[in-house]
């Protein structure tokens, strides 16, 4: 037991030292998106993600939680978020109440901030996905947000519980940064993307309204990390205008690039890394909250069945053999968040061919393995904010662990 | 962390020397209705509530236990108890198991006998919500002790679980201690209350069924503490009759007061605390579980439309602000157990005018959030009985607390 | 506190003596069949078990893990088998994910191999029932421990989760083994059931599609311990020929006997236990697995109505008191895995007169009360294999003990 720790203590050295010399203030008590947070912010939660997946692999346990609640709220479905929020739950010592909107009180017009407020009295995070409706999925969360602020200013609250984004319409936060963790360490550190040209282009699917925000989140942090990042996708189908236009910002300020094309063969031409993935088209989301807003249930069916149409029009957007030889050396890290539709296995002509798929199937499973990991850093740094290095720190003090805990 | 504990022990002192004082023995294994329990119990809740509260505040955990299963059983829809009662049991040390009684082989047959055993193995509390039928709620909460204490004299069950009212068709127990402590509180003490005026009322709702166990609880309660209780509603609201006569008994024997009036305007004149609330209307409670019994869907419907008719007749039953200068210096304090049906934000007519729910919109959160201990301390006190104050007092020794714990 | 643990010590030392002389090398990652282990396996499981089930009444807990997730995937309703996972998770120190399958992105074509290390990056177990169609569930659980082997061996997982049986079309080895434990500790030892008369025997239900899984796990683990197995069904009802034969084998090779009879009258005669329960019969079963293949749902339910009438011949198929008395001195030990159908209570006709239930109604929840810590045992020597008795060492020796944990 004391060797393992020490181990641990001597293999996180390293990661720890970094994490020190990070600006922690101002991390804030909230994860939304990327862009709310400086680049110092963005390499803590990487680092103390990073510490944590060491941790978990050499039985050194991050529960500094002695109890307390996590609320999740998840307004359209999940596997890998859901368990990934519900395993940095349990790692950091907290324990899920889920609000089934079905099943509760909230009526149509109980308020959020009487909602927030209520499931809030021993909570400490609160977890949402909304991503189904432009427009609708990130004001909510700022709306939680407000709500639990004011509990926690008139002492409603004894703690203000940390709102975490696991999917909203505009930022896919634990998911772009699962991504950046794991090109982290399949290149071998963040100043080794410098450079590296990464295509995130869209991909054909036969099904209806995926969200955009997983590639307007890898756009919008992977473009401050001075990498090329060009964006791909058939014209319908660009994301917020607002966010092309923050990555483009942002690929100048890193010294990085940032491109957008029509032509899919063409972005795959010597990239080193490329993520081809299907999304719904921008005209189609801003139609769909329209009629939702207007109730029309015959107008989202139509919309649905005109969307699948016009989606069917770019069935060559898939990502085969064929163009993975076109990538640098051929050898380009394919990445997806999963799940991938692939064709002739999960779907009979989908986003990626069987072949180039199961090549890369380790590395896609491993992508999606950091994920409960940056959900436990995102608790531990809007809870604890510069505190967080120090608490860390004595997890791994063998004296202190072996006090407290028997095997992880 | 020293610190935070010794200061933990210096505030709860008076408190934890309070509840010593009290008889505590007969505290019995079940919650299920105040009236069950005597003055010295009620204290002791109240007591074990707000120290527990306090310990949060103050980062003292009271995780007594290591392991157990907390069974929840709701047959009706919750919010806020639904969180209460998964706060309490995480804070305590155990962990929920919903009986979701859609997927689990409870078939048509099955005896409660064998249900409450099956579940209660490895169980210290079973929570349960059943307050949709008058005479049916509270009798299944009778049924399920007796069958846990049939399985505890058995042998087949280790420990004798608690049985804890989250709220019958009798009472509320956990809502009208909650409703009890905000007052302790706001008025700076028990005895405080003695000789106060307090306006339970009907008010007007659009919507159908509510229970009536939320004024019940609150009537019956509360006579006991030497206040001056109104109960006002339209002449078809009364409440159960026996729960009535048991106000009026109590109220004469805390030499306080009880009085029904059909009313509203002069039910608020001089009241110090008004708690305008809806329910459904006795007669409809009643045919409602007949109809219920001899499964007429057609009936039941044609009820719940009645029953909004005649509802719709009393709109002018709404706390308004002129009402509220009415009471007290008008300024009574105004209490709701949420949520609120507030005219022009959550329905067009409710209970009470937007203006009058913003002015205390902080008093009925804060209300709100005495749940999660009044529930943790009615745990506490079933399973450990006259322990209860050792051990509360063992979680707030430093020594004790730091070789247990890290971090709340 | 320390008084508990030393008595502890003490009777569990035999137990524990006993564990140390198994061989418990090959144990396995998995527990999905008892016909894949040892008999050595079988015997540490009971006696793991056994110790878990006296540390639960003497306050000694076995807490072993500090966090963990424990994924459950039930494919059919369940209750008991349920609450004993949840259980026997808690106890140890896992949290469980439950996989809804109708809340997550599981879709018709993501591959086993996928969900499985998506559910596993912090996973210690997943528990799997998957009992509806014959040729389907265990093999489910074959898949999902190569994809945990997969995973597992690529890095992509840190741990091995094991897969643990919680009903298959095969077998129910929570099931048998608890019947196992009953029987031991009801006779006063393994030893004592070498030449004990049990009667497996199929009993009439008004319900349809009942799984073999229960009589063959019965059938299949008794004969290996020198028992004289007669298994009793009316001709249709035969079960899995293999797992017939295997009975067959297993009671030579143990020195018992097997035979099969379609007469429940004479399969009576001179029983020491007799455990009558409804089952489908075999072509229904087969039928079933085909339409569902095909989607043939009219053909489904017309087989439903079919199977429901073929039922219904057999009404004479029921535990009389009658029958009771032709028992070996008319005193047969009657068990079953609940819950079960008796005639008059939870149906018209079924498996049992009420009479016979009642007597034997303590039993039965005994029985059943062995589960939790049957599936704790699966948990603990799956995960720790020959280090297992070590660990439960550890957790009975008081010092360690009082260092953890405060109250049970």
């Amino acid at each position: 037991m004391r060797l393992i720790c020490i181990s641990g203590s001597f293999t996180h050295g390293n990661t720890m030292k970094k994490l020190e010399k990070l600006n922690l203030s101002h991390y804030g008590h909230d994860f939304l998106r990327t862009w709310d947070k400086s680049i110092d912010h963005l390499k803590a939660t990487l680092a103390v993600a990073q510490t944590l997946r060491d941790f978990h692999r050499q039985g050194i346990s991050p529960k500094v939680f002695t109890s307390g609640i996590a609320v999740s709220i998840f307004r359209d479905k999940s596997t890998r978020t859901k368990y990934s929020y519900a395993a940095a739950t349990n790692l950091l010592g907290l324990e899920i109440e889920d609000l089934d909107e079905k099943k509760s009180q909230i009526a149509h017009g109980e308020t959020i901030m009487e909602t927030v407020n209520m499931l809030s009295f021993l909570t400490r995070t609160i977890g949402i996905r909304d991503d189904i409706f432009l427009g609708v999925g990130h004001q909510y969360m700022v709306e939680v947000a407000k709500a639990a602020d004011w509990g926690y200013a008139q002492g409603v609250l004894d703690k203000r519980p940390s709102v975490i984004n696991l999917q909203s319409d505009e930022d896919h936060p634990t998911q772009s940064l699962s991504d950046l963790l794991h090109l982290v360490n399949y290149f071998g550190g963040l100043d080794k993307l410098r450079g590296k040209n990464l295509t995130m282009s869209w991909a054909y699917s036969p099904s209806y309204g995926k969200p955009l925000s997983v590639p307007q989140g890898v756009i919008a942090l992977l473009t401050r990390f001075g990498m090329n990042v060009t964006l791909a996708y058939p014209k319908e189908y660009n994301l917020i205008p607002e966010i092309e236009s923050y990555a483009d910002q942002q690929a100048k300020k890193s010294k990085g690039s940032f491109r957008i094309t029509n032509d899919m063969k063409e972005a795959f031409n010597g990239a080193d890394i490329v993520y081809p993935k299907s999304w719904a088209s921008y005209d189609v989301m801003n139609q769909r909250t329209k009629l939702f807003k207007i109730k029309d249930d015959k107008g989202l069916e139509r919309l649905e069945h005109e969307a699948l149409v016009q989606n069917a029009k770019h069935k060559d957007w898939t990502c085969t053999e064929k163009l993975m030889k076109q990538t640098h050396q051929g050898k380009a890290l394919y990445m997806h968040c999963l799940p991938a539709d692939i064709s002739g296995v999960s779907c009979k002509e989908g986003e990626v061919e069987a072949r180039v798929f199961e090549v890369y199937k380790k590395q896609t499973y491993t992508q999606a393995g950091y994920k409960p990991f940056i959900v436990a850093a995102m608790m531990l740094l809007t809870q604890f904010g510069e505190k967080t290095p120090k608490i860390l720190a004595t997890c791994s003090d063998p004296q202190f662990y072996s006090r407290r805990s028997f095997r992880v």
